[in-house]
């Protein structure tokens, strides 16, 4: 048996403008191409949208997931993005995602934890 | 504008026997009777089984998001529940909810991390 390999999970609390907070296909492009060039592997996905123009996401990954929560009535969204290391080590791969993720918001943090698993 | 009060995210990784961690459809059937039960909105979902017969499920709420991910070829699965606080307080709702799904795989944790985010 292989051993167990935490993975790195990053959650954060971000500050970003309506126009991104409300901007789900703008999103799920920047989500889609992420994973397709970090080569990881998507099994199923849920975009909703809320009626205060916000949006919740949560992309189910072979090596885990991706959720967001968008508040435009707060001017924040709430992110995870974890990956595990069954394979290989996706650290690197965590952290290039979240920051892409915030400079496609022009995010400004309120809160980050990097949580081993 | 109301405040934005953080909500609770519970992150936990446990152990549990093989039988449960493959149990795809109990599990489902455990969280729609709790999803039920504590009066949350699902949005959508994702359950997926890998050929090992571990699985991977992220639910998407009106209040945030559910996930786990099983590893029986390592006896362990990762679990998330992260709920809003935007229309009330639910943090007893995340307890509530850890508790019944640790109960059911008939987990021993080996790591949890309660997140104010």
């Amino acid at each position: 048996m292989t051993n167990y390999t935490p993975g790195l999970h990053i959650l954060s609390t971000f500050r970003a403008g309506s126009d991104k907070l409300t901007d789900i296909q703008g999103c799920r492009h920047l989500f889609d191409g992420l994973i397709e060039s970090l080569r990881l592997t998507k099994t199923g996905e849920v975009y909703h949208a809320f009626d205060s123009g916000g949006f919740t996401a949560s992309i189910c990954l072979t090596e885990s997931h991706v959720s967001i929560h968008t508040w435009p009535e707060f001017g924040k969204a709430t992110f995870d993005v974890f990956l595990s290391n069954f394979l290989q080590d996706n650290s690197d791969k965590v952290r290039h995602f979240y920051a892409d993720t915030l400079a496609w918001f022009e995010g400004t943090e309120e809160a980050v934890h990097h949580v081993t698993r």
